[in-house]
């Protein structure tokens, strides 16, 4: 098992959905970390040259070895860290778990912002259609507490977005998709998730991204 | 370690580049299994029971459990059938092995098809371009006989489309992307690849993909 004495940094966002799945995972994990924070349209030449491919951020370094992409950024985590795992230890459960963070990844997390940021009614309504479709599918998985069972595992960190991002994306988009009434077991999942006191103190503060993404909405709708 | 005579089934349809690696993966790993053929367009009720979010090929079903997504079935595979690893085991490497994985997925993949496959030349310069910088990254990264090293490992079998699939597709639609002169490593890369014994077992017959390509082809521009 490695130490948490090593050097450990992560280049990361204000508000990034995807630096908080590493947050989340480091803090579970009890790692300490230097955080270093990135300005959006104005990178870093350090975060450059360590994710060449991307430019954006996660960006995990141990021991000078730069690692991007949050998925592969938490299975590099698990791996190295061994304590409080976020992966099941049965390969088929393994499998399980890395094909529902593929699903929020790629059914998810683009219908969801579609959702909420096209402007033209018909787009609009399709991207709500699909966003309900793969919330329902999510819904109908939740067994537990957490998709991880009753301790919160990778699927539960790599749908941060869908506990606590889109709730206030739709607040401020005047959307009414995510809602206790539609969808029972994954609004209480995002309550008991958001609340977890590992989770909760690696979000962004509430208000400033409502206000953020509330601007953004009028904004669009002023370029109509 | 799982025995090779264990009840392992792989639901697979004609030439379709996800299941090769399904295919490559457990011939390297020497694991016998049936090959249930699907038809696109009418699949089977147990395909669509065993990947009822998809509802496509390739599924793995090991001992009554379905596992989807190749990417995911590959590591699936590795892990329960210890011999010839296609991850590597350091965690840093196995990092930088699914980092590749996913570029191959997200920046080559639709890439190559969008370039092959789009009538307005506009458009098609564009989707050129992408997969002409995409391959010039893998070509970058290429430092010996495979992505894996000396032997074939999960970036190489990812990668089955750009070495078979893509010199196929690109004689069908009069593309001239992927040669020796623009691309000389990946270029040889994907003759090693190809000719390799176990992989070349798995691999569809050449001209029958070639006259199925160049008739879609040949649709599209009629189409136009």
């Amino acid at each position: 098992m490695a130490s948490n004495q090593e050097n450990v940094k992560l280049f990361g966002m204000m508000a990034s959905p995807f630096v908080s799945r590493v947050e989340i995972a480091l803090k579970l994990k009890g790692v300490e970390y230097k955080y270093e924070l990135e300005k959006g349209g104005n990178l870093s030449d350090t975060l450059k040259k360590y994710n060449p491919i991307y430019k954006k951020v996660p960006v995990l370094v141990h021991n000078d070895k730069p690692i991007s992409e949050s998925l592969v950024i938490l299975e590099y985590v698990d791996e190295t860290w061994k304590q409080n795992p976020i992966l099941p230890s049965d390969p088929y459960k393994r499998a399980l778990a890395r094909f529902w963070t593929k699903f929020i990844d790629d059914k998810c997390l683009s219908a969801a912002r579609k959702a909420a940021f096209t402007i033209d009614e018909k787009e609009r309504e399709k991207a709500i259609e699909e966003t309900e479709e793969a919330f329902q599918v999510l819904e109908n998985e939740l067994k537990e507490t957490f998709f991880g069972g009753e301790e919160i595992g990778i699927v539960d960190i790599a749908a941060v977005f869908i506990a606590f991002w889109f709730p206030i994306v739709q607040e401020a988009t005047n959307l009414n998709l995510f809602t206790s009434e539609k969808f029972p077991k994954l609004y209480k999942w995002s309550q008991d998730f958001t609340n977890h006191p590992i989770v909760k103190d690696k979000l962004p503060p509430r208000e400033g991204l409502l206000t953020y993404f509330k601007a953004r909405y009028e904004s669009l709708l002023a370029s109509k």
